[in-house]
């Protein structure tokens, strides 16, 4: 084993990644706030495993032409093809289908978990990720999906997003594939190309107008060279998207201009998204109109329910990549401009989406069973949260450390019997385990962020004594270079106390940190 | 998709499960408190992904012959092998090996998380389950040992676990290595048999000595008539170890007898496990001399910090199925007489376990890194407090209903807007979202289990009402046969209010509700 020669590499495959614990608190603490909302909400938890049957989870992922591509599967036993879940919608689809007759309908439940893509990872691409949903499932109404909506809205604000500094943009598939059908696009037979068509309507704001209108037409080489085959739409039909994308950016700067403005509830901007208006390019489309007329529920609701242009907007050019959406689609935005990886100020962007898929319980049923989501980008909204400065983890105290000065097994008895004692008292506390001098321990107390060590050495042992070395007043004290004796007096970093003291002075320390801390 | 010949079957694969909500949040609440004791005990959270490279997994499960074997892989995009993870132990090995020199050593963390297992599912065995793991890492002390020991204590007693319902029983693999030896299987040559060995007398509790002594020979003929192989020892070799077991057998039932009369600390009984005296048959051996001095030491720790025999208890027959083991294993047992699936009275048995792996780091490192761990096995620790009743999610109430009466825009705004008043207060509710009659409406809440309904029509609207019903005390007056007018006239079911006592009047009702659970 001890062979370096033969020795295992310890490495991650690429696009997998360890969490630190402070990642692990705040991240804990995210999700409870999330599941405080959805739980307010009136949504039960659920849970599915991360294997199914590959064909239950049906092949809905952006940019997956090749069979499996995206997804990570292997053959069970009996031949049959399993594969990781690649977001949680799809089990969540499976589950209801089969449990159908004893659930109550509509079935309210949200779910978090990890999931899986197999696709080449980049900067801050993950292969596992966690998602956190929330599901409405068995019934048509967009009452459903504009609860949604503002129930996301919910969220950021629970989260400590200010007002202002987010948005959940709403749209609808139906008009985007109204629009699509009024240029020509309708029908089975143009359903690949209709979605190469909004996968590069999607790319808007990474590519601009000019990259989406190549990948409308012939295609688009990128910097490094690739060519990206484009969906091949004659120029006139390019030039009819580009207008309407257009129309729908302009709605959505007035909507924004007029919601900094405090002016929320302005029904003339608030409408301003219907460019399909009569006599308008479009208007001849049935999908178009019922897809406005979907929109126009949906915001009427929420400004019922007292959410503005500033909370809920409706947006017409939101896309959403996977295939299975059939209504209305969402998209939460933080609209902070907050540092990037590479310290560039940029507007966060999307940090969850949904939308109606009402064909994905269908699937199995051969009966309709209409459904609308939402699904949160965990990882995503953390890192957001933690560049706002909304995340902290610091009231997690560092464990207080019982030095072993000797190490015979009657010592160390008395060691544990120290450390025994301080927990029994709710005090986080450890005896160091490792096998290193006084000097060593205490480095090691301060690397674990430790706010007391306990030292009892021979002499102390005879008189029944301990020490008690307050480590961040320690700190403070070797970092000041002026002397300071009236401190030291008033607060000192270390005393001797009687053994029967122990907890007692821990916790008189503790409690002088808490108050500086508060300070 | 509305075909149902060509619809897809909604099924998981075998060995899989979907949880209920009842069951997450029992489990949410476990493992909280699981957490706080390893927190308290100064352990940091930590976390890997799911999918590691297979070789640094290593083949360290029982029963696994084949390459491959109980353990689901797939080869990634650059052809090397994938695997998910079996267990949290293995990935923690790779994430310290990678990442040495930064952490503090000892390193003490704990993580939870699913792993899996490709193997033959039977009734209550899952290929996707769920362990609570903590791990000191980078100490030889013993000492380190008894602490996971007398941690996995304090685990059953913060959850509930009465004292003398559960015991954390000890032993170590080089007592058991030491007496191999002694009977003739030292050496590299044997390791393969010796794991045979092992696993033979891990059995012990499910085939009685009977089984074990087959198994230990020529092998062994099970119910369904399918042959395990033996080890193929000598009836001499067989004698001996049946031998060490009963002895080991014999000091566990003096402990357990002595624990029951609280007689806690009597040192005579709690070193009967010493079945290896001088004199004796296996002490010639060096290595049970060594692993006898260290289960010493943990026994002597253990009684120092007040955990008497009723607690952790030194057991020389406690195996573990796990090959990486090196040291001391540890076994958490719950005692307590639980009905098992069937109904009948049983003792529970393990509910997770542990020990030291000293070679797992080093495989990476190429120098010696101890480490020692504990696993809880979630969802077996889950069932066992579930059927102690020592679990109880009642503490969540089912939300509030607004119904829908008119389904006009204007009026769902209107219902929108109840319902944000209601949660603005804190109350869990929902405006249903169905499409069905005031009847169908009631049922849901009921299946829902909610505590109260709202309802407008058109009458109630024009009058500025709502009408508020306690479902709760509805049922019960409806399963009240005999006249109540008097506790009617004191609580009614059904309140009619102005609209802006909606609030006030759902909160007094679910007061009420509250104070009679209470009763």
């Amino acid at each position: 084993m001890a062979d370096k020669s033969e020795k295992t590499k310890a490495r991650l495959p690429r696009g997998f990644a360890d969490r630190s614990a402070e990642d692990i608190r705040a991240v804990e603490k995210m999700m409870a706030t999330i599941r405080s909302v959805y739980e307010l909400y009136g949504f039960e938890p659920a849970d599915q495993p991360l294997i199914e049957y590959t064909d239950a989870l049906g092949k809905f992922l952006p940019d997956q032409d090749r069979p499996n591509e995206g997804v990570f599967s292997f053959q069970d036993d009996d031949e049959q093809w399993l594969s990781l879940r690649y977001d949680l919608t799809a089990p969540t689809a499976r589950f209801v289908a089969e449990n159908f007759e004893r659930l109550p309908k509509p079935y309210r439940s949200y779910r978090s978990g990890w999931v899986f893509r197999n696709e080449k990872p980049g900067p801050g691409r993950f292969r596992q990720f966690m998602q956190f949903d929330a599901d409405t499932i068995g019934t048509p109404g967009v009452a459903a999906d504009a609860e949604m909506a503002m129930m996301m809205a919910d969220v950021m604000e629970a989260l400590g997003i200010k007002r202002g500094d987010y948005v959940i943009r709403v749209n609808n598939r139906k008009v985007l594939d109204g629009v699509l059908e009024a240029i020509g696009l309708g029908g089975d037979e143009n359903a690949g190309r209709r979605l190469t068509v909004l996968r590069a309507i999607d790319k808007l704001d990474k590519l601009g107008p000019e990259g989406v209108r190549l990948l409308l037409g012939a295609g688009r080489k990128d910097e490094s060279g690739d060519f990206t085959k484009g969906a091949g739409l004659a120029d006139a039909q390019v030039d009819q998207l580009m207008e309407f994308i257009e129309q729908a950016n302009k709605s959505a700067d007035a909507m924004r201009k007029a919601a900094i403005a405090g002016d929320l509830f302005n029904n003339e901007i608030d409408q301003s998204y219907f460019v399909l208006k009569e006599g308008g390019t479009f208007y001849s489309s049935d999908l178009c109109i019922e897809g406005h007329q979907q929109l126009e529920e949906i915001r009427s609701l929420a400004r019922s329910a007292g959410y503005g242009m500033d909370r809920v907007m409706i947006d017409p050019s939101v896309v959403r990549g996977l295939e299975y959406y059939t209504g209305p689609v969402f998209e939460a935005e933080l609209l902070a401009e907050i540092p990037n990886e590479d310290g560039q100020i940029v507007r966060f962007g999307s940090v969850g989406g949904g939308g109606r898929y009402d064909g994905l319980v269908s699937r199995f049923r051969g009966e309709p069973v209409p459904a609308t989501g939402f699904s949160i980008g965990v990882s995503r909204l953390m890192t957001a949260l933690k560049n706002l400065g909304k995340l902290d983890s610091t009231d997690v105290i560092a464990p207080v450390v019982v030095l072993v000065m000797d190490k015979d097994t009657e010592s160390l008895g008395r060691y544990q019997k120290m450390v025994a004692e301080l927990r029994a008292a709710g005090i986080r506390s450890e005896m160091y385990l490792g096998g290193a001098g006084m000097k060593a321990q205490l480095k090691y107390a301060d690397r674990r962020g430790s706010p007391v060590a306990v030292i009892q050495g021979g002499d102390e042992r005879a008189k029944g004594e301990l020490q008690i070395k307050d480590l961040i007043e320690g700190a403070r004290m070797s970092a000041e270079i002026t002397d300071n004796a009236e401190w030291r007096a008033a607060r000192p970093a270390q005393v001797t106390v009687a053994e029967g003291e122990l907890v007692a002075e821990v916790k008189k320390i503790l409690a002088a940190q808490a108050e500086e801390r508060s300070k």
